[in-house]
């Protein structure tokens, strides 16, 4: 089912209907092969390029949906002799990257250019992806360098993975992309190889972009270890301190509340001051054996 | 020993018996390399596929036991110009995805639709192996994240290893095919090639899906140990909050204890509410103190 | 807009205007590629090398800050058949590589001499740029081997992400170079091959300097860390040891505090000093005790 | 020297003997280059497998000792058009995988398959070798995941490096072999190549298995690491849980053990049970605290 | 400026001087190309090998001084048509390699022998180095392992770096000569290559060795995080062993000090003794409560 008249007549855009019919008829008049469409119908079918005879069969994974990354959709571009065919499980591609009114001129006059265009939307999808990711990323890093909240290591684990998708989805097309470089295939004319390299090269440099979103966070993760262990080092320095200090002074006290008939100083009227007095040395002594230790 | 009358001629099934004759005639009358029957008999081989000038050869391991994945079991498959073996040490194979009646009327024509049929289930059993996997791989990271069992880390070894034996199956037989791809032996004629095709997709999607669990995996080990960690630090923070705020009363106590006959305030009526209060001064200035460091 | 009347006829030096009419006039007429004016004017663009027929198309970064390495810089050279193009978003090559007055005779004379030329200040700009890292980072190994500050974790990241970035600019750059190399385009003639390789080696020697440094400072988190446990372990046994002492001591005290009506010693004329005695040995055994523990 | 009469006129067979002239002359008499008969007197060389154009040289570590892995033993082996001759500079290839009886009346017949049946042999020692080592690192894991004794580490890394000796031995091994596939001599007829196929499958058996080991044992060293910090977790909980208690408790007693004259309670006769009720209160309040904090 | 009258008429011999001319002039005659000059006097080169029409041109760098082999020294080899050049900025080839008495009858008659062994006598430098880095390795193990000094990070960095330096030396000059093998160049005639053959074999046993070396470092540094980690383990044992058994028995001191009028047991001649005797039983307990915790 497609959602507007096409006005442009070799493509057959197709989106998610409740009835196949329409889409299973066209494949059949376009005779593709079996095994296409069942890879078409598999929603988590990985990216792929594929180059056949008369075809060029093509499986992408887009972001739509800025505040939920985790959420992919799949794409299918099928270019063939004199038609475009154009499916998606849903209308993500639809929605976020198509606009009909944008399609210029030539892209309207054969399959080649259309199937370029679409293409080239779907790859420039890429980089606000990997730049929306950054930031992401960057906000973790400030957090860990300053002062990382009690769910860090969750929201971690969730961005972690969310780039681990991405990057996947990213470097498998251009791995098979890279792979099937130069094109040959009568269907993509010589002319247009130029705009096979800019596609290409904007899928490098998405992958590019994804892979320091990757070891910036992994550096990340990182520093949030190093801040946890650093925090925990100076709570321990603190308790450190503290018993260094009044555990002597409690002994101290100690060894004056014991009941002994005739312990010294204890009825000399200047005895408690004499003792406070060493009780002050001794803190200021363990003070400084604590400082010292520390610097070592 | 066939379990069931093979009812397509060229089809030789040998699932393990008492008695290796049947099995040892046939490999006789095929002509049969012995060194392929030795490497069939070695229960423990590694994946392979072979190319021979008259003959495929290819060692599978398959995971029947969805309830022990740990445990897995071979099944070799031969095409030969006009036959094709398949042997497995056990039932694995025959009992788990093997289904005579869903051979197609098509693949009973000819070996050479038989043996693709036969790869395609193995191949195909793959997928559902790591969607089980990926579930226990999440099931752990949630552990991880929110309250981690004691024995955690021996189900996450366990995990860990039967995640690594499954991928170590799949990606050499992935890679195997690789190398040998396209197939250039008269076995498998021109018109199949797209069947190989797509196998070697579903092999591709399966280790990259293994790779995707491993890589779960190894994140959710550090997850374990950040909560590990964590939780360590907070016991430190509590015992370091308790001794900072009881040392040094107990400190106070201490004075107040000692046996000097003329300490003051012992006899003055609101001494030891001066002291209380001091005492409650003293832990609220511990408690700052305490808080402070905590925020640096 | 060129800042200078250029001396060198063929050559076309635009550097960033408020008005870019005359750089895209200067497009138009040399019928540059869209596309490549494209990604010209892409200022986060990666380096790369790209030879057309009648074209060579190069996007380096240089690093113009000394201060502030974590700023990058694009520079574009086009070498065409009778022209030179060098384009960049600002003024940081022209400022700090461009030397007019340095260009020799021979450069003036050909497009390849003058297209190599730039090149290689590009490239020789990079060796004292990873030389300028390496000092840091050696600052960073003294620092994290004898008293590491508070705030180590941040400079560390600050200059490990400027050491990842100017790594993945040189090599990336060294990677394109390698692919193409030898470079089969008539623009660049035979006799010119060995400033290629020279320039190739320049590359290559920049991408092993930021490669080493880059391991160097890996490892001098690693230090970094093992100071803070260390340190850590340190405090954790000056804790232990004066709570090994006291501790057993102020029970010495408590029991001789306890208000028992008999007990003994507490009459006794030489009781206090018996305890007293008792109360070094004890303190001195509990010392052994613990120096022992600690060398086992 | 040999050790006794070869009853095979074309293999020449040498082990280690105080007189070296025999094999000397040997070598002279068969040709060999001296920079092979350098590579064979240096008892610690590398595997390595050449192929020259009149003969194949390989050199093998095998190591005879299971009780001892660390030791690994030179082999080499050298096919000419008339002749093999093996060389080792002890007796351990001859003591352990060597024996004459075994050798097939075929490997009798030609130096070609002679040549083969030993490499054969040498290679088929390597899975036992895997095997063993397997036995060992499963027994390190469950050490790790139970009760690690005190010299844990010291194990460890023994068998690490074991493992990691036997692995670059074979990997070594079996890259050289992967690099000459197939083996384009005329010293080795097509007939045989299949021969060279399984032990070229064996070696890779062999590799896979080593890599499963060492990657296994990597995986251990973090489970007990793991064991060690939980252990510490929970001995800083015991301490954290007795000190909790406890401390609180002592400056209640401090506080009643305060010589104030007119301090409430010490008078009244249920005073001490009202005390004591209190501490029995704040002791479960800390329990309970300390509980519940662990639990957040 | 050479040191003694080069007795080969075809070797030119240069070692550092303060006078460059004769040097100078010499390459002016030879009629090196100006970049290979320019490769030559940057004494920081990274080795190369280089193969021109006419020239081959190598830097390797040597590691003359045993006591410290952070220092390394560049050595220039190159080998025209009619003659051999070697230079180095300083006299450490010289002295440490090069031995004009030890030169062959055979070197001295054609200068592709005299480069040969040239290049043999660096590359069989290596070796030696390796082991040498290997026992300094060693030793830091077994420190690791029994009982690591306070200094033992700057000395395992020191160490790390220059197995470090070394291996990147060894390495690029191993990767450059794979990727030339084997050399097309008239001047290296066909039986001398399995000369290059050899000097190629021992670089490739230096990688190996010094690899082996770095891992061997890396797990060393492992060994002693984790017996850093294993001693903090058994202080905060001993701290908490220490407390857990005396600070309940202080509790009951700091019970029996409180100055009830009528505590129980005060009055009783035995009181003291029921006391004590119930505090050893705490003790008992405690001490058994704590070993509890501790297998469990």
């Amino acid at each position: 089912m497609s959602l507007e008249p096409n006005k442009i007549p070799f493509w057959f855009r197709f989106e998610r209907s409740g009835n196949m019919d329409e889409f299973q008829e066209a494949c059949r008049k376009l005779e593709l092969d079996p095994l296409i469409i069942e890879d078409m119908l598999n929603e988590q079918h990985l990216p792929k390029v594929e180059i056949y005879e008369h075809l060029v069969f093509l499986i992408a994974r887009i972001f739509p949906n800025k505040d939920n990354l985790a959420e992919s959709s799949m794409v299918c571009l099928i270019l063939g002799e004199r038609f475009v065919l154009s499916y998606e499980p849903g209308f993500a591609f639809y929605n976020s990257l198509l606009n009909p009114q944008k399609i210029p001129e030539r892209a309207s006059k054969n399959p080649e250019s259309l199937f370029l265009l679409l293409f080239d939307w779907v790859v420039d999808s890429y980089l606000p992806l990997s730049t929306c990711l950054r930031r992401q990323a960057d906000m973790m890093e400030e957090e860990a360098l300053d002062q990382p909240e009690k769910d860090f290591s969750v929201r971690f684990q969730q961005l972690y993975k969310i780039i681990g998708n991405c990057r996947r989805a990213v470097s498998i097309l251009h791995e098979d992309f890279m792979r099937l470089t130069p094109f040959n295939t009568p269907l993509i004319s010589k002319s247009s190889q130029h705009i096979l390299n800019d596609i290409q090269d904007h899928l490098r440099g998405s992958v590019q972009a994804l892979e320091t979103n990757a070891s910036l966070l992994i550096s990340t993760r990182g520093l949030y270890q190093d801040a946890v262990r650093q925090r925990q080092s100076e709570i321990i320095q603190h308790l450190t301190f503290i018993t260094s200090i009044f555990i002597p002074l409690s002994f101290v006290t100690g060894v004056f509340g014991m009941n002994f008939a005739n312990l010294p100083l204890l009825e000399s009227p200047y005895g408690y001051l004499i003792v406070l007095i060493v009780m002050v040395l001794i803190a200021v002594w363990m003070w400084a054996f604590f400082k010292r230790r520390l610097k070592e």
